[in-house]
């Protein structure tokens, strides 16, 4: 059963549709009004698993179908995969109304995306997101670019898509390890935004890493809801879009220090959630009962609640922490929660109170 | 005497400032609501002209300003130099918060607007154009990009500058062909919007061609509302800033064509519009007087009004012209004349009437 979620933008207002099926992109994409040239950029294994389905189903709608390939990895999310897709566009003869589709998780989205905010200074994206990640988070909202030598997304649009269509039976298909990866950003739809979803997470938690359908659909229309919202209230990250952020400012700077090797995106983002909560309590925002409830779920979804490392000095780390995005002014800026399903952004949090946080992220 | 142009596109609305001074910059950036820091873009010559005043003015307003600086030349509108930029901008610890100055012409403001658009997916960009075609086009509209080895603003976004800072004393040290490129552009308005603006330039040629303060003060002012009038109505190119492009269809090919070596921009618009004039004269759309002033004129300026080369093979021309972005669904759009100050887009032009043009395009 298909559920259509609203993302609303004015002129660049979209559709996400949860519970499709690839079969049927053809049929989704004809009220769009999109030029005949489509390009499906893609990875090798998910290419391999279900750009023949794509292709029919578009080939089917009248749609002339190409297909470019990239690596797997983050390494690809890069200048020379965007030039590679450039020159596809340029030799398939794209102009304005051509499409790119891009099926396969976050790399593949962002760059993908960032391809098409671009190429002639913009022409149709749709996203096929087949990881959780991608799906709950990445493929929403309109943030696409790619990495630089010197650090990840620091190149980039906001530049949203024409359509989001989720096919959750590319789930089936996806690794323990990425799975677990996208239940951290479904975690965190619970704690920012919505008590409910968090109690239906913790209820529910067998059934989920069972992966049973009717419990999937549920989570991740809920998570989409949430996400398009926000993105609505604010397109640019101004303000209340950075409550998305949740875990994200230590995760990330856990991820940079580790190079990108030790944690997955959503194990750094589970620690970091954590240690969010941490600072909270320190600053009398939250109770510690919100950090039991938090540890737990983080834990029957496979995740991580304290670091891995031996050591992590912490000049280094606040090196990490100074690069992030959302260092305005050189002032330290953290979203911080107030309770499960409430958070709120706190500006100018003391340097102490982060490194004690820090310490008390190792395992006792 | 200075005057303020609006630009009007809700969030995104700037002004444009016509005969301001290089020295006030800094007052001008107060407003805004700027971080502390800006980089200045430049190329050598007119960064070793203007850079000192810019910076003493940044300066004493309270930013923190750096400089740099890109080789001149069009084949510096590359990805590699935008990468420059963005490496300047992380070692410089940039934040959403700065802003990049483009001072310098079209290339400068180009290139450093898309660095302005993609980094951290977008921080605040200002033209301080320093060219004509420059301040009476390139600088005003958000249009930004960057040259692909296949071909010229294959990759680019529609970004909003906060400011466009036009010190018309820069005009000065502009050389005579650079000085004549322009007033193509400017010719151009005339056509399409202003019969006003065109018999003013009929009247003034001398007083233009001696770049009396004045005169081009109004003449680039009117531009510049032309230009502001146009895209406020059409952000994106959707309909009605296409306008923008008469001369441009057969230019863009003309200059494609001779690789990009025997013609300047101005000159090859120059030749589009004498060409587009006559498509639409083969179309009874315009009668042949308009052709005659708008040869006079262009005359005037320095401009040629007929093709250099000895042979122009049509099958590479049309080659040329079904690459340009102005070809949809592959069918071929012209903009033409209807008189002297207003214009139409005509959709399907036949293709024995481009090719009768052109070959009516040698002088005789």
């Amino acid at each position: 059963m298909m559920k259509k979620i609203p993302v609303k933008l004015r002129e660049r207002s979209y559709q996400i549709m949860v519970g499709a099926h690839l079969e049927n992109l053809g049929s989704a994409f004809k009220p769009l009004a999109l030029g005949k040239k489509v390009m499906v950029v893609t990875n090798p294994k998910v290419g391999g698993l279900y750009f023949s389905a794509v292709e029919k189903s578009l080939a089917a709608a009248g749609f002339q179908v190409s297909q470019t390939v990239i690596p797997a990895g983050e390494k690809y999310k890069a200048q020379s995969a965007a030039h590679r897709i450039y020159r596809q566009c340029t030799k398939n003869g794209f102009d304005r109304q051509s499409t790119i589709v891009a099926l396969g998780g976050g790399v593949i989205g962002d760059l993908a995306g960032f391809a098409a905010a671009t190429f002639l200074r913009g022409i149709n994206f749709v996203q096929a997101p087949t990881t959780l990640l991608a799906q709950v988070d990445a493929s929403i909202g309109g943030k696409v670019g790619i990495n630089l030598p010197v650090g990840k997304n620091l190149v980039g649009a906001f530049y949203q898509p024409r359509l989001v269509f989720i096919d959750l039976h590319t789930l089936k298909t996806l690794p323990e390890k990425e799975f677990s990866n996208g239940l951290a950003e479904v975690i965190k739809y619970g704690v920012i935004y919505d008590e409910n979803l968090f109690s239906f997470i913790e209820e529910n938690s067998g059934k989920i890493s069972h992966r049973e359908n009717a419990v999937l659909e549920k989570i991740i229309s809920r998570c989409c809801e949430i996400k398009a919202l926000v993105v609505s209230r604010d397109e640019r990250e101004a303000n209340v879009r950075a409550i998305l952020n949740f875990g994200h400012t230590l995760g990330h700077a856990l991820e940079g220090l580790t190079a990108y090797k030790k944690y997955t995106h959503g194990e750094a983002v589970a620690i970091g959630m954590v240690g969010a909560m941490k600072i909270a309590n320190s600053l009398e925002l939250v109770d510690s009962s919100a950090e039991q409830r938090l540890k737990k779920v983080l834990l029957k979804a496979g995740l991580p609640v304290y670091i891995k490392e031996e050591t992590i000095y912490w000049g280094r780390f606040l090196e990490f922490l100074k690069r992030d995005k959302k260092v305005l002014n050189e002032k330290m800026r953290f979203v911080l929660p107030l309770e499960i399903g409430r958070v709120e952004i706190v500006d100018e949090v003391p340097l102490e109170i982060i490194r004690d946080a820090l310490g008390a992220l190792y395992e006792k």
